[in-house]
């Protein structure tokens, strides 16, 4: 690749989606790319990774319509406020304009929480936890850019509802669970859970805890975030129940939002390299590649080996292919990398011969021998031993990105190196919006929370770090992506 | 229920899709449901058949953007007059007025082969064969039914190109084998391929073949289609290919649209009875309930039983439930044979001390006994047994569907038996769209054209039954849903 990726990370990233065909931006629709086959093939196991997940946990699918009345939207004052000015709307139908106009939906609740007030009448309608895996749409003003900021993205909503406070704040709990389970264990990407300060909530929330990732460049990206609704919702959609002492109650309510088009820009940027990207194995579209490597004079044994090993990988429950296309092995190595598939064999006559055989692992760049008849046995120990690896180079990274600093020089300075950057501050509620707003106006970094259920306290005459009253709390401060 | 199948299909389905609670018709926007869990479910197994099965045929998916710009659209002028009385239109962004406004896609040809005449250069990259599972929006302004027609619904749409006539052609009959395989043999929907009249085609292709299968009541109902859309699209969209001799060739296309939605509804009305939904075992969301029955005195046996039974079950790989709920026995059979679960297992004191299980088949209302370590040996054999017999109902219902008629009143009269009725008729292309204007104004009923690579010829001196001019096909009619 032309960029390297320490070196100017964004070039980078906007190389490797065009190498690698993840996604074509000539859709001649601001915002919106064509998402390509194989960045499809990976987000479709993320998204049945997840569900699997979800609804083992006791979610079930459904589907909502993409449309929302304009009135419906209105109804949670701050979410609406929150909301309105990206609302794509929909105001005609073939040439008759709409006796209301519809906004495409830029995210489910108002349509949801509608649906829940009728669903739920008595406790034992609850706990409700129902996700749709959609996409949705943003009429985004800043730039965008794919995986990471677009006009229309995929993701999985889901929103659950609660007899009580307790249930809720423990389905809060279960979401982050998830996220460590599946972003962090599954796909390599570490995170922390910050509870977001009041002004950076999502809109009509209570609380907000949202997994902060970071990129290469060490700027902050936001990744699932869990919503604890409380009573906001259910009261302005009346979703009421009646309790064991027959008495009307407000449902509790969470939603949690994974979004699988950013998660993949995650993917791409940690795991990649300068050769390309560097798939963990469960998400390769082709875990496995066998590059047959023959003359005119042998070519009828490599492509019967070649075949023979498909088969017996395939019948292992791997997804495997051959690359018999008329390029030079040199190329086909080069196009196998760039696309990050995590193990690729070489077939030439010797190895047809001699039954041993040569894997390269893409994630590490070393080779392995292994004998044909223990081929499996290594797949299916490489298959382990390749995701600890992505997640513990991942991690290594993450963890050397935390700072702390007690002045602005210092956070300015601390700044540079990316990353995380630990400050005292006056307060998370309202009235420390004033200072964040300062000390990102002075240093371009955001405030990003507290780290949830942390037990972090300033010492006393410890101050904040713009206005110099007492310290309330540590939070944690970047550049955002 | 309280309507019957039989005797008035039309509100026994409006019944089913409620007392099942697969769709919710409250959602407030018109002609849009929310899809319920127990919908989605099986929605989602009928995807990944369809997905599975398209992908082994070399297909891959890609998403495309919800929204087409309008100049985009109107690049071919038969394809946007057949769907712009029909489009929702996005207008604006936040409180702006955007530039262009943007179709939400009724159907995404446009978008996608714009891309295609990037994409495609040289015969290596043809063929191109590509599908995206997507909802598509239509502005409908006849009445709309649940699974049947919807302003939105969901399905795929797969997209092809090749450097030949004779490739596209193989494609044409290559999606009708999918049908077979999947509609017929693993959903049990039967249908005939009719290439439609000229009049009748998908705006733009030079040819639409469509699978009509038939509704309870008779009436037909058009199920996936494929189209020969040869040059036209190529043309319109300059997607052109140099040859081997390194001429530029437009290419050829075909295009293949099963709409997951609406097979869902003609699953639901062909194997549903009058106590509810009939499942095909492979699209169950659970295929084996277990219904413990027990006293407070023996409920620890019976419990510990059922839980056993679930967890051999479940490890063999089927999706299996047990209903601990507080309702009876009765109500759990009721509830259970409305969601269609196509094998009840009931545990009494009896079953769990004797190893001897009932096993209910919902399909045939029968029941079998089997001892507790051949379960799993016996499932398994159900479960092609339950295929056979759903597949081979639809079949002799089907079949039995099929009436000759030579004049109008004989029309007319096969008319009442529903089904399709073959007739003498003097042509498919334009100009016979008067004599089939004619024939349904008089008698309801569409013609649907002629059945796919049929040999069947008029006799010498058999009339059109309309104009009286000599027949030159056999077409069949019926009544459209």
């Amino acid at each position: 690749m032309k960029n390297k990726k320490n070196e100017n990370f964004s070039e980078w990233f906007t190389e490797i989606t065009q190498e690698a065909e993840l996604c074509d931006l000539r859709s001649e629709i601001k915002g919106m790319v064509v998402n390509m086959p194989w960045a499809v093939m990976t987000m479709k196991k993320m998204y049945a990774i997840y569900e699997a997940e979800l609804e083992r946990r006791g979610h079930r699918p459904a589907l909502f319509p993409a449309l929302i009345p304009e009135s419906l939207l209105n109804k949670e004052s701050e979410h609406v406020e929150g909301f309105v000015a990206n609302v794509l709307w929909v105001t005609h139908g073939g040439d008759k304009k709409l006796e209301e106009k519809y906004a495409l939906r830029p995210t489910s609740e108002t349509i949801i929480y509608k649906m829940y007030s009728l669903w739920i009448q008595g406790l034992k309608d609850l706990p409700l936890k129902i996700y749709q895996s959609c996409q949705v749409w943003r009429y985004e003003t800043s730039a965008t850019r794919p995986f990471i900021r677009g006009r229309e993205f995929w993701w999985i909503e889901a929103h659950d509802a609660f007899a009580t406070r307790e249930q809720a704040e423990q389905q809060v709990r279960d979401d982050m669970e998830m996220t460590e389970l599946i972003m962090h264990q599954q796909f390599g990407i570490p995170f922390m859970f910050f509870q977001r300060p009041q002004w950076d909530k999502f809109p009509g929330a209570e609380n907000t805890y949202a997994a902060d990732c970071l990129m290469p460049d060490g700027k902050i990206v936001q990744q699932p975030s869990t919503h604890m609704l409380g009573q906001k919702f259910s009261k302005a959609f009346d979703i009421k129940f009646m309790d064991e002492n027959g008495k009307l109650q407000y449902a509790w309510q969470t939603c949690y939002g994974p979004c699988i088009w950013r998660i993949y820009a995650s993917i791409i940027a940690q795991h990649g390299d300068d050769k390309g990207l560097i798939m963990p194995f469960a998400l390769a579209p082709v875990q496995i590649i066998i590059v047959p490597i023959f003359k005119k004079e042998n070519e009828t044994v490599v492509r019967d080996k070649s075949y023979k090993i498909k088969q017996m990988i395939m019948q292992a429950g791997f997804r495997v292919d051959v690359d018999f296309s008329e390029q030079t092995p040199g190329s086909k190595f080069y196009k196998w990398e760039m696309k990050g598939v995590p193990i690729r064999i070489e077939i030439g006559e010797k190895e047809a011969n001699s039954g041993i055989l040569t894997l390269a692992r893409r994630d590490s760049s070393t080779k392995e021998q292994v004998e044909e008849s223990k081929l499996i046995a290594k797949i299916t120990d490489l298959q382990e031993t390749i995701r600890k690896n992505l997640v513990s180079k991942a991690d290594d990274y993450f963890i050397s990105k935390f700072f702390n600093a007690s002045t602005k020089e210092e956070l300015k300075e601390q700044l540079k190196k990316g990353g995380f950057v630990r400050i005292p501050f006056c307060s998370i509620d309202v009235d420390g919006k004033e200072c964040a707003d300062e000390v990102k106006a002075e240093t371009v970094a955001d405030v990003r929370g507290v780290p949830f259920d942390s037990n972090e306290k300033p010492k006393y005459g410890e101050r904040c770090i713009h206005c110099g009253k007492p310290a309330k709390v540590y939070v944690y401060a970047g550049r955002q992506y």
